[in-house]
């Protein structure tokens, strides 16, 4: 067991976008031998070129193989290494799990025993090769998903590899995998692209009134379109049916707005209340129960340094800040810091803030 | 001209809520004689202990009244306002305008010179005259809605109110400012309460892999339901349209997603391309055209004092930080810090993080 929980020898990297670009060039920072491979010949000399690893060629014989296409294409490439390398254990990385997962394991027969999805949640809003980073992975989720059928072998080569990069690795079903980021991450992007869709048409003095709210609401759907066009329809089955439910709020809502004589409010009062209730089971950031923060707010000038004696008073205080959000107003060269503490620490921190002379708003 | 746009000497606010109470707290700073009212006579009287102002009395004879209650009841306070003041200035405070406006101008006669709608746009996820705060408004912007028909005197006494109370002035038609907060701050309220909505029945071990996407795009779920669900009816008939635009988009993606044999991926992707146009349309928040920054990453450990010492490297580097984002990762006690700066700027900070030891994510 201690064996197999070691980086293997040789890795190959089939898939030279972001993702595999950056574990690449962490194993390389570890000394590991890396093949690349890249259907794209651009994508595969631009990697090389960052020192990711060397192109594969016919003398390679690799420990492990990363699976790094688009998610449409992982099953194909899955299938062909552990085929053409008889001894080394492959993993995917794709962002959903359950298809590829049944698929591999129903065509590959006894080879399927060497397979293994997983899912590292580094969520970005960048892409391609030039983008990567040894240290992408580092702190991130790193998600596994075994089946009851995955030898302890081929689990370990894989979290070896995950821990490798300096992920946190969270094991799960393939199928919880799916349902958990359909809801989490698959549901919201549909709905920030969406909503961020209304403003394409808009007049520009509409959006003149726009506010730090809808920046936040909207801030996902700066994500690339084609890779998670792709993602969105690998796991379109567990996306489909959160859909309809939103949809089914939404035109609840709709029709009591758009109703004559006028509407009651109670549906849409409704809506609120639930939203209220689900923002309330979000896990704190750091795992466990929901906490909510106390906030401090202070009115600083926008200027550079200013931030710099703002959190220099704060570190003194000895209080942790758990959240900063700079709200600028617009025209105006002021800024309003919020800062997000426990709330066991405000009071520290207010009068910390109020005995330096800052503006905090109470 | 002069005379009118000083803050008039005694004013009477018409509800003791978030906003009222703030205004009278506001006002009692800067001297003018405050009366304040609320058929609610505990919100009155936490109001009047918080220093806002004095309970009404038969006396009061008020230069101006400011109608601060639910949207709801705005139009029969304003025109018991109007008729009992003859000689004062009447403006409300509710975040929708046109139907107000109209229906008062309607009945309110030859009154209704003495009328102005106005919207201090100062968005909050608190509620009642506890959270209330004599400095809310500053630097925020607050919205007047003249008609053609209202006289100068009545727009420049409401306009020194907003300036009084540190709010930037914006002028805009009522039904354009309806329009534009519909698409800006309604729906995307509608459309974030929703999706917080679908993790209220969640398995709470589905909720375990989201991240701060989902906190980002659910942030204004928190805000109070009754109050909005008020405010949400109230302008129903700009809300509803583009709601519809929007379940029609959603629509067409569920059905794509839902389709067998299965998705090809055209009408999500178009959906996220059309995403992207839309953020890039967002104003950029000193106001112009929209800015993207740069951003730099640094890895920090997540205890007091950190942050004072990054922000002191930043400082010293003369650089600005347009916003900062702090990413706690579950169950780890480090922390990714996200510096955005304007794209100029970036070589300088990261040649000064790196210089000062800085763990920055390249």
């Amino acid at each position: 067991m201690d064996e197999a929980t070691h980086i293997p020898g040789e890795v190959l990297v089939v898939g030279t976008g972001l993702v595999g670009t950056s574990i690449g060039l962490r194993l390389i920072q570890m000394g590991v031998m890396v093949w690349l491979w890249d259907v794209d010949s651009a994508a595969l000399a631009a990697a090389v070129e960052l020192d990711a690893g060397q192109e594969l060629g016919p003398e390679a014989d690799p420990d492990l193989v990363v699976i790094a296409v688009p998610p449409g294409q992982v099953v194909s490439a899955a299938l062909t290494a552990l085929d053409r390398y008889p001894r080394a254990i492959v993993c995917d990385v794709a962002g959903s799990k359950a298809g590829i997962v049944s698929t591999v394991a129903a065509a590959a027969g006894a080879n399927g025993s060497r397979f293994l999805g997983s899912h590292p949640i580094a969520g970005r809003e960048v892409s391609g090769p030039r983008a990567a980073r040894a240290d992408m992975f580092e702190h991130q989720r790193w998600a596994l998903t075994p089946t009851p059928a995955t030898p302890h072998y081929t689990v370990a080569a894989v979290r070896a590899l995950a821990e490798g990069c300096g992920a946190v690795v969270v094991s799960i079903d393939p199928g919880d995998h799916d349902r958990a980021v359909a809801l989490t991450s698959h549901v919201p992007q549909v709905v920030a692209s969406t909503l961020a869709a209304r403003l394409a048409d808009a007049d520009q003095s509409d959006l003149s009134l726009s506010g730090q709210g809808l920046r936040d609401a909207t801030r996902i759907a700066d994500s690339d379109p084609a890779m998670w066009a792709d993602l969105l329809t690998s796991n379109a089955r567990e996306i489909a049916p959160v859909l309809e439910e939103l949809i089914s709020d939404l035109r609840t809502v709709a029709d009591e707005l758009g109703g004559e004589p006028g509407p009651s409010g109670v549906s849409v009062r409704r809506v609120l209340e639930r939203g209220n209730i689900g923002r309330a089971r979000l896990p704190a950031k750091h795992g466990g129960a929901a906490a909510r923060y106390s906030t401090v707010t202070v009115l600083i000038a926008d200027q550079p340094g200013q931030l710099a004696l703002l959190f220099t008073t704060a570190g003194d205080a000895e209080v942790n800040l758990e959240d900063v959000r700079i709200e600028h107003t617009v025209g105006r060269k002021n800024a309003l810091i919020e800062l997000s503490v426990l709330p066991g620490a405000r009071d520290s921190l207010v009068e910390a803030l109020v005995r330096g002379g800052w503006h905090v708003r109470q």
